[in-house]
């Protein structure tokens, strides 16, 4: 078992960055590389530290930020995976926002507006709980939603979600190109692992706060998500904004490889603390005179 | 001279909605078409109830949104075309932004950020003075500008105009695809009428607080400004998305063309106030009978 799951490019195997010849069913939900749980929590940790000192330099430096989506089926993972890899992080540069059902002000606006709002300022990391690509997603697998968005009927017509999706890959684009760093992951859970999780859910007094009705009335919408899910990775994975697709029948590994994905892009832009030049140096060394000379006073 | 300007499509003649063979050149700023200052006053109030009664429809309707975009050389009439042909409006259904040097948060964001916060909602016409156009008007002429946005070295590229011409292209697609009527008006005001209304604010003492001496400064840019603009709007036109480029010389004259832009553009909208079908009728006539009855009570 490798020591440094990120020397070994443990992200880069789920990374979808061309989404031509994308197929969901290439990729295993149960998949845990050559890893095993055992051990796994150490290296986490070392992830972790690892993050949190990039993430003050990313601080430091306040040029880039980064921008992580999560999308996934209900019970997937997605608070855990956040609250597990970025508890180590200092909360001052990291943003986390959850998108719920829009308010009546959100579906007054186009479908990127509440999310805009809430993009990460330079220097912080900022993770989206669901996104924009839930109109992809929820609003395409339920198109009746899209009603509810008021929009004029003759803007809905059959390219509507080919509309989307390229809106959605100039957006990103647009963001790249001034400094954001966009990551998505989509935590890839089987159906089979969602049962066992809702009956979990179910079954454990200390979990019932988090199971819902309409979860599993979602589960019968599966296939039509899992196309949903396949279609949108097709369509809007892009070099400078890949998708992830991470196994999530094994929360461990998961946490694993978001870890080691947000750490490889950090790490590729090569972040240094400011350096000071020599003016500032000297005023520097002016203000260090002058603190060393109250000593006396 | 014709009693109805809009009958005249008079706001035609200076609309662009393909830039590929704009020259600015080919527009005269000192143009009235062929109409006279006197009477213009009562065109204008005609037009000004013209447009009061669509905004309306377009409130009731609540589908599509309205967003007007100014943008000039200082003292070209933006603040006054904005008063006097939106003064009429009823402000529930009217949003104006004003664009000033942005603040350190809107540095921190991407330059079309602070804009989409303000996008006006389904049912409003939303008014900027400037926009996310000052990114290629004064941040081009002066590129300094583009330093205070922190923007990671290695993004500020040779091709970093045409890029931001890209982006904005695509964002007002996304807009006009969403319900939004993108409208943008370039007041088109000639070097030689700009010194007469600076000298006026400068003379006049109930005109001084509009002067700004960094106006004369940026009047020492003219030239750069003007090929700026034309590659602006060569760039930015689209149908769903046309620049006016209204002379500006006369403010009587601006405002009508402004005024009759906007009455086009919600006239093809074809709005109708919300029909009722007869599951509400019915419901409609119940609390008609049921506030009848109270009568005697």
């Amino acid at each position: 078992m490798p020591s440094d799951p990120s020397a070994a490019d443990l992200a880069k195997r789920y990374r979808v960055d061309d989404g031509a010849s994308f197929r969901l069913a290439d990729f295993d939900p149960d998949d845990t590389w050559k890893l095993e749980k055992e051990g796994s929590k150490d290296l986490l940790a070392a992830s972790i530290a690892r993050l949190s000192e990039l993430q003050e330099r990313l601080y430091a430096q306040d040029q880039w930020s980064v921008l992580c989506v999560f999308q996934a089926m209900d019970a997937a993972g997605k608070d855990g995976a956040i609250k597990h890899v970025m508890s180590g992080i200092n909360p001052q540069g990291c943003q986390v926002y959850s998108f719920k059902a829009p308010s009546a002000e959100e579906l007054d606006h186009d479908y990127l507006w509440r999310c805009v709002k809430c993009l990460p300022e330079r220097g912080r990391i900022g993770i989206f709980n669901r996104s924009y690509y839930e109109e992809t997603l929820v609003v395409r697998v339920h198109p009746e939603f899209l009603r509810k968005q008021h929009l004029p009927p003759s803007l809905v017509t059959d390219s509507i979600w080919e509309h989307r999706f390229q809106d959605i890959r100039s957006f990103e684009r647009h963001l790249a190109r001034n400094g954001t760093v966009v990551l998505k992951f989509f935590l890839h859970v089987s159906r089979k692992e969602q049962r066992k999780r809702f009956l979990e859910r179910l079954e454990d007094p200390e979990k019932n706060w988090k199971f819902e009705l309409g979860d599993v009335r979602e589960r019968g919408f599966w296939d039509e998500y899992q196309r949903a899910y396949e279609d949108m990775i097709r369509n809007t994975s892009a070099k400078h904004a890949p998708w992830f697709v991470v196994p999530a029948d094994n929360k461990w590994f998961t946490r694993l490889v978001v870890a080691d994905a947000i750490i490889s892009a950090l790490d590729s832009l090569e972040l240094e603390y400011p350096t000071v030049d020599p003016a500032q140096r000297e005023e520097l060394a002016k203000a260090h005179e002058a603190l060393l000379a109250e000593k006396g006073k």
